[in-house]
């Protein structure tokens, strides 16, 4: 092997995480699966790597950020054209990947198949702050069941892990694209169209009434059709108020009406699962991005401490029949775990905690070596996570510095003095009391220092 | 969206794994997390993708098993070279990997850094049973120390971990790259021979002392130097004996004397960390294919079961070097945990588990939907995995039937006359058992029921 120093540097928009970062992700992720799976949702991994052509078409323009895989065995001299240099690709979502897995296990999964999956997914984006190229997705769904408790209970499920978490206030914001239909169909807007305005509402919070108004104008709806639109969007009060005007304006909407219906139902279902309704509100203008939902769409504000959208997710009753000819309805949302990660780290909503070892042995010198290795094991076959320290001849105080730099809470000390009296030395290195107790206290001691903190 | 139907079907040697696949690998790996940090191992995960630059040049002729993923944005009017085509590049191992991470965060770092990671790695083989594009590796490594103290507690970490899932016998095969360097220069062959030595005496076991002979001859190997390396690989006897056979035959070779010394500290330390002689034994045609490997090297057999190497590993303190300019020494190893995986679950090791569901609410009709929904947030806030059976209208032999299919212990049945009584039915799913309980002690008694199996 030459000499040759390869620049050591991580592909961009990656990132590495290193033991204290692995840590609070972690913890995040175990609190998720926690409840994910007091839900009765089950786990569920698939491939990084996708046939092509399972990816293509269901994306829109987000198509070309997905990373393709070039073929093996290309011949320098004789290339095929570009299209038929990659047949594989990175996973882009979890949502295509489920769909797929349903189609192809549909005989051997039991429908309602409620699944998690916390895996990472890889988009060709620009790299900014808070933006990846790799990055963990955490989705839940229920598929093989169009009642609209599979949504609710997904609601239910966002509330509570938000709660768990240790978020103080949130908002999920309700709306149904059968209603959004609807109001397109009141409105008079052709059905191709009524994506556009979609579009276009969903910007409210951002452009207000007047910037609707124009953004509806520039994708060619008529003034008619924008004045029988704009006043829907200040509909406002209880979610029953909301319901009852929406119900009135879009009765003759059979979509619209099916719309209502769901979002009544649903809104029960909340009620009895104890989700207050200031925690779910009805907001006739959030219509989401993605193309392929077909009833309920939800989106999750967290309000306190304040930093927006960190879930959303919604039915989508077709997409699976694109793998299988036949509709599956399906109901889900995702977590969006890189940014609660962000947040509850900057926010120190998570227990500070640098390393996950709890206990380093410290022999004074070379002379207690084989009696510090079987001090060691002691400790671990007590389950305590212990770190033996190599270089014997260092000084007591390097050793220490180490131990502290590192941030392992509790050092063992032992010298031969101890070896002779039976006792170990057990310092807490937060608050650098050390006390010697006999070696037959030793475990009880430090699982009880370990608890304290 | 159109109807054009994509046939569903993941990617040539790539696997989904679900629920019930799932509950098994995080049974495996939980457990092996566990051993690994109670060692004092840290997490650490690095992206899948890297740099092409950073895998080159580190895995001899498996090179042409990475894959390379396509560059963004490449003009089909005007291609590059083929060579030119990626600069991305999918994760063939973990070793480099970490490599880059000391080499990029080495001022960041304590070291020694005693990391593990457990995660895919991509490699374009010809897929065969057992044999993925897509699966994971399990590798824990101590960077930064030459300590032999760091291989003892690798061994002893090997050693742990196969206890703990249950293994009964296994065997480390321990051996020293400067033993069979030494050996070589013994046997009067060419320091660039020396490898292809080490490539011959491994295969004893499969091709036995004749084979080796051939081997040998074939790869340029003096028939004088065959006659010296042949009895070297008889010599046998206890630890001791064998090092002290071989410290004889090689105290003229400076670094076979410094092999020598290096395992017997190793031997020493194995000896204080409670590792009995069985379980691990020097073999001095061990020489394993790695081209990396500068010192201690081992794989372990396990024998009962008898399934052959499981994991392995060694010393090599020059690979960092390749991104630093600076050597950095480490040691580590890997466990073949798909394998592990695969034999636990062939030989019925784990636990049968086909779901993470504990209970299912199963509502006698749609007349209690809200009370049933009350009574499931209930179990859930009490942790128990709980699924709610959507459709209400379904026969309750339909409603058994669908749960005992999926293999939830506990189903709860609640109609209007348990409302009416405050109680609940709470069904033992595998024995049939059914009994009424008050509602107040439904939790008691399910945490019993499950307790029980």
């Amino acid at each position: 092997m030459g000499r040759d120093v390869v620049k050591p540097k991580g592909a961009r928009g990656t990132r590495d995480f290193l033991p204290d970062q692995m840590i609070r992700r972690q913890m995040v992720i175990n609190t998720i699966k926690t409840v994910f799976e007091t839900y009765g949702y089950e786990p569920l991994e698939t491939p990084a790597i996708e046939n092509l052509e399972v990816l293509t078409g269901k994306y829109g323009d987000d198509e070309k950020l997905i990373y393709k895989i070039m073929r093996r065995g290309l011949d320098a001299n004789n290339l095929p054209p570009l299209h038929e240099m990659a047949d594989l690709a990175l996973r882009y979502d979890l949502t295509v990947p489920l769909c797929r897995v349903v189609a192809m296990y549909q005989h051997q999964l039991q429908l309602p198949f409620k699944r998690y999956q916390i895996q990472p997914v890889w988009r060709a984006e620009r790299p900014q702050k808070g933006r990846y190229r790799e990055f963990y997705q955490c989705d839940a769904d229920a598929v093989g069941t169009a009642s609209m408790l599979a949504d609710a209970e997904t609601l239910t499920l966002i509330h509570d892990v938000f709660r768990t978490l240790g978020f103080k206030q949130f908002r999920i914001r309700l709306n149904n694209r059968k209603i959004l239909t609807g109001i397109a169909e009141y409105a008079g807007v052709d059905a191709t169209k009524a994506m556009d305005v979609c579009i276009a509402i969903d910007k409210l919070d951002k452009i207000g009434m007047d910037g609707v108004i124009g953004e509806l104008q520039k994708r060619g709806i008529a003034p008619t059709a924008i004045n029988k639109i704009m006043p829907i969007l200040e509909i406002n009060g209880t979610n029953d108020q909301i319901l009852n005007d929406v119900a009135t304006l879009l009765e003759n909407t059979p979509t619209g009406s099916q719309g209502v219906a769901e979002t009544q139902e649903l809104i029960n279902y909340l009620q009895a699962l104890g989700i207050p309704e200031a925690n779910c509100g009805i907001d006739l203008y959030m219509a989401r991005g993605l193309t392929y939902y077909t009833g309920p769409i939800y989106e999750t504000i967290v309000e306190e401490p304040n930093i927006g959208s960190l879930a959303g997710g919604g039915r989508y009753d077709k997409l699976i029949g694109m793998f299988l000819g036949q509709d599956i309805p399906a109901t889900g949302m995702a977590l969006g775990i890189e940014r609660i990660i962000d947040v509850m780290t900057e926010l120190e909503m998570l227990p500070p905690a640098k390393t996950t070892v709890q206990v380093i042995v410290l022999p004074f010198n070379a002379e207690v070596q084989l009696e510090a290795l079987h001090l060691i094991q002691e400790l671990r076959t007590a389950g305590l996570n212990s770190e033996y320290y190599y270089n014997l001849n260092d000084k007591m105080g390097k050793k220490f510095k180490y131990a502290g730099n590192k941030g392992i809470p509790v050092g063992v000390v032992i010298g031969p003095d101890e070896i002779q009296q039976g006792t170990v030395g057990i310092k807490n290195l937060q608050t650098k009391q050390q006390e010697t107790v006999s070696r037959t206290k030793m475990i009880a001691v430090i699982k009880n220092m370990l608890d304290r903190d």
